[in-house]
């Protein structure tokens, strides 16, 4: 057990559940390694969600609430790190969340599925969560058949919410039309750049925020959303997040 | 099989050794979370050896040749990426390498010791490696006792390299006295100030340079390589190496 008063407790207690995930068949091995990478761009920032993450949140909230037909696509870290805030996001939408990995096991998309079954059975039930792509058959044009098999509901959704994905597919999702929004530590990345809205942020960290918007916005005009959205430079944003990186390593003393 | 053709080739090979060290109990899993860390330093430093490392590995190499009793500590990381450039290295000083795990296992212990064993067998039946560390006794002050333990020549080297040391290790071994030579990719960690000369460098990338370095410098008087120790100073290095990740974080293009 790791005590809540050791500095390190947040960050421990998430290596702590991806090794669980990784022992219950939820996590490919290299998923450990891209959290790894991640928590380096995390210290970069700061570990806490910067004012530039925050305006990417609201536009990404805005988004959401306008979109038609929204979903949420998740992977084996996202459902290790936080399937909570999955579900509770969800619940604010339509229920969709689509299980697509880039390792695709048969075992590991059914070690998921039965994650959210275990958790979250009166939600699945009820139909208030719907978890998707198991049995995806259609195909995103532009990307190997593995990781480019989606449902229909992915495959017609306007705007899909896309945490910790990979540079290939959220090119061939931008190329589709969709409008994309990525979590994704890395503000350099492939995702980071491709993304209509990028979260650079830590994504247990930003998800309630992203959820605690979505509420607020319901509550608002489409117009003033819209205006939110359009206001929105993810280029410029990423921009300020780099700014914001290279001012902290400024000021580091030996 | 990834093609040699790949852009990320000798990256995906690195995590392919990680993993395979990983299912024969050779790393633990944090090793791999611990990788990714590295990983994406690298990145930032452009995943080449900087001029400001290669003033790092000739002060190290000119430390290692005029040391009386070096001895190279290793861990499961160290061994799943580097173990030839190790023993490499190791003949070429006084053949000593210890086996030190962070994550202290009796099973993990001795699969990297029948590692050496396997891949190295003459050399260890023969005495110019010896593998140290299994039955050690002494204690490293300051130190919690598992990762503390060290063997008696390891207790007495007046020169220590350590690949991906923790920060608290690379610390109580200074305040022992001991002469600290670190890899490691993060110029900010603590092992990085710590450590008397620190290489940020990828491990597989620096050690044939510092085999290079010991070889030519064992020809050179030992006044001369006294020098080149006296005028590396750890923390302008590693400002250097920072301000280097900074112009190459300015001149990013979104």
């Amino acid at each position: 057990m790791i005590p809540k008063s050791h500095p390190r407790y947040e960050s421990l207690m998430k290596r702590e559940k991806l090794v669980d995930a990784l022992n219950r068949g939820i996590l490919a091995k290299a998923g450990l390694i891209a959290h790894g990478r991640g928590e380096t761009f995390d210290y970069l920032i700061g570990e806490k969600t910067t004012e530039t993450a925050l305006n990417a949140i609201k536009a990404a909230a805005a988004l959401l609430v306008l979109a038609e037909n929204p979903i949420i696509s998740v992977n084996g870290n996202t459902v290790a790190l936080a399937i909570d805030e999955i579900v509770e996001l969800a619940k604010e939408l339509n229920g969709k969340i689509e299980i697509n990995l880039f390792y695709r096991t048969r075992e590991r998309e059914i070690a998921i599925k039965n994650e959210f079954y275990r958790k979250y059975k009166d939600d699945v039930e009820s139909g208030k969560i719907k978890i998707l792509g198991l049995n995806a058959k259609k195909q995103i044009p532009n990307l190997d058949s593995l990781r480019g098999k989606v449902s229909e509901d992915f495959y017609n959704a306007d705007v899909v919410l896309v945490p910790l994905e990979d540079g290939d597919r959220t090119e061939a999702l931008v190329k589709m039309g969709k409008k994309v929004i990525a979590i994704d530590l890395n503000p350099l990345s492939r995702t980071a750049k491709a993304a209509t809205i990028t979260i650079v942020d830590e994504l247990t960290r930003c998800l309630p925020l992203l959820i605690k918007y979505v509420r607020e916005y319901k509550k608002v005009n489409r117009d003033e959303l819209r205006k939110i959205v359009e206001n929105f430079d993810n280029k410029k944003n990423l921009k300020e997040t780099l700014n914001y990186i290279i001012e902290r390593l400024k000021n580091i003393e030996f």
